[in-house]
């Protein structure tokens, strides 16, 4: 597919991350407005709800005028594909039809907010080359993969009141850990402080308790998808995890990216998953190519640094299951999936070691410290440092951006009498 | 303390559950009615919206029309006191203060709805002799005990969207799991359904995200208790659950009971908790005695029989964490609690075998059926088979009653062709 040319010129930039062809959905407020939704194009904000106060589109039920995707994501795929049908006529290239003189909002000017009300928010282990080099770090290399990782998508359920947007901060967190070579556990901020590099799979319907739905059923309830960064403190990790799974170690923070790109505008990006080294259970089987090529990168910049550096790229194609196995599989068991159920997709690491997706992987658990551009060193983030993650997809003279998903490392909360 | 008599002659029978010094809280509704917010008095449901539309209770906003208690639990300690403070005031005997002529309707005429909506949902495993049963059984009795667990309150996430109030029914969920003795994991219902006897942590307020809480403010935020079954697929579990804890096999359904006995309510059976077998670090240190003398049981009714047979009776007071001490270590790493989130306790077993809180802890693993009343055996559940949990404290001449929480076992969805 071409670019689709709009009749705004910043949308037609093939540097621009917001094309016609992209569209994503976000919720913004300028000085003084409440949030509402919106759709980016190129270097504006479609103010949907003025749209949907002028009568120009249509999703069934008012919905525009909430401050969540929510209620829109709620009314499903033939709304979905209704409303973006009508947005990319309206916008096309030699569309005169008139607009409302405030659909248009200069993304400069855009104050953007959480995208959607996470219900629940759900981690994968998805990612092959993570699998690995995690198993390796935390129970050696005889076993790293553990032997249900090629049959099952191994999943747990997050913390969704710490998933927060792009821009906010996160503070240090405090736990239980228990340093390597100290004979005890302590209490203390964490000192293996560290981000994951993951995909967002936005739920935009559900299904009922007790009725599970199959690898198509919920390809067709994704609304779309962000990036995220599964921020992970590696010592209370290593100390708590064992035998219920991360706890504190990742309820601390959770951030996604402003923009959810649907799953309509990444249709042309579609591929198949890795080669499977065994056949999947029936119920997982793909009916089709359900991966998705999108360049990822990770950016680092320590406080004060002018510029950050790259420390990694990968492409969410590494995945070995997809989007939809893992709705498929948290809803086999008969678990209810809601509207704004946000699955983390797992940390995507490709083959090289440039390609690594966590700190952990990258700094192989601290034995082997990076160099910034700076010429600073690190092995695990400090106080300071902002991470930023970038992704596109990559059309033929167009992208498909996402967007960014930034934070900063704020000191661990002061001391305090804990025992008071 | 002893039995604070009522005008309602109901509720000054010793037996009854809800004795004026019990006032639980609840969601119910009558015949052609909308669901509200009530409380249970002898055999009566007070409704609160007509008391506080009466203007005779307040919680410094209208909050008791809502179908769920949320509204008044965001309110905080000192409106809970003061509507518990004037409820006990108007229904004490000898008050003469007129009521509404709705505000009293019969509990054989109530329907009851889930108290309040499940922000979200974890799940500790806090009871000492279950996590020893069920280590020796999954891991062997050398690595029972993990080395963590004298430290920290063990839990992990679990699912908000399929806790459900008392009386729904319970599909048994399919799903992956390797049976014993299997070279290959197979896909189908679940054959080892089973039960977990847990108290229900009810939340009233909770805290900003980054800034964690005292053991003491913890206490301060909880609300009250409800019973809690943590249904659970032994064998899907088993499968799946390392290294990243359990997902589907407890994602299917958890129960709750349709009161919340309120932290006031229980204040006389405050107990201290078994003895420390190491110090705590100090975050984690108790101000006073914070586990909570409640006698509990377990029955089971299978299918078309008269009678339950009582297969289990413990006690909470078992538990080697309290309530309070799992709140704080849930928000120590900055995580965000808020008002109406539930935290299982964990499995309460008590030390002898009549007190196991689980089918797995009662029949080993399936290897010590049990016998029923009827003259069945059983190790885990059967399609029909119903559980009811029921709990109460046990005062001088009168008992703070849970009330019961029954769920009823309904068979795996029908096969369908999963890779359609």
């Amino acid at each position: 597919m071409p670019l689709l040319r709009s009749r705004l010129a910043a949308a037609n930039d093939p540097a621009s991350p917001f094309p016609l062809n992209n569209l994503p959905y976000g919720v913004f407020s300028t000085e003084g407005t409440a949030p509402r939704c919106g759709a980016a194009l190129g270097d504006s904000v479609i103010d949907l709800e003025a749209l949907e106060a002028a009568g120009m589109i249509d999703a069934g039920a008012p919905v525009f005028g909430a401050a969540a995707l929510n209620p829109f994501m709620a009314r499903g795929k033939d709304a979905w594909a209704r409303v973006r049908a009508r947005l990319q006529a309206l916008f096309t290239e030699g569309c005169i039809e008139s607009l409302p003189g405030d659909a248009l909002i200069p993304l400069e000017s855009a104050r953007l907010h959480m995208p959607f009300t996470v219900a629940e928010y759900t981690d994968f282990y998805a990612g092959r080359n993570h699998a690995f080099n995690v198993g390796v770090m935390f129970r050696g290399p005889e076993n790293a993969l553990p032997p249900n990782w090629l049959h099952i998508p191994i999943g747990y359920n997050g913390r969704a009141s710490t998933v927060v947007v792009s821009g906010t901060p996160v503070t240090r967190p405090l736990g239980q850990m228990k340093p390597h070579g100290s004979e005890t556990h302590i209490f203390g901020p964490c000192r293996r402080l560290d981000i994951e590099l993951e995909m967002g799979i936005v739920v935009g319907t559900g299904n009922e308790m007790g009725r599970p739905m199959t690898v198509a059923e919920a390809d067709e309830a994704i609304f779309g998808f962000c990036l995220l960064n599964d921020w992970s403190a590696r010592d209370i990790q290593a100390w708590e995890y064992q035998p219920l799974g991360p706890f504190q170690a990742k309820a601390f923070a959770t951030s996604i990216s402003p923009w959810v790109v649907t799953k309509a505008a990444l249709e042309p990006f579609r591929c198949a998953p890795p080669e499977r080294e065994f056949e999947l259970l029936p119920y997982l089987r793909e009916p089709g190519p359900m991966s998705y090529d999108v360049k990822l990168e990770v950016l680092m910049r320590p406080e004060g640094a002018a510029k950050a550096t790259r420390i990694a790229h990968t492409n969410y194609n590494e995945m070995y299951y997809s989007a939809a196995q893992q709705l498929c599989h948290h809803a086999i068991g008969g678990c209810a999936m809601r509207t704004g159920d946000l699955l983390g997709s797992g940390t995507i690491s490709g083959p090289e070691k440039e390609n690594r997706g966590s700190l952990l992987e990258i700094c192989w658990g601290g034995k082997e410290p990076f160099t910034l551009e700076t010429g600073e060193t690190r092995t695990f983030l400090e106080d300071g440092d902002e991470m930023t993650l970038r992704g596109w997809a990559e059309g033929d003279g167009y992208r498909v951006g996402f967007g960014e998903c930034v934070g900063r490392i704020l000191p661990a909360p002061p001391e305090r009498d804990w025992s008071a």
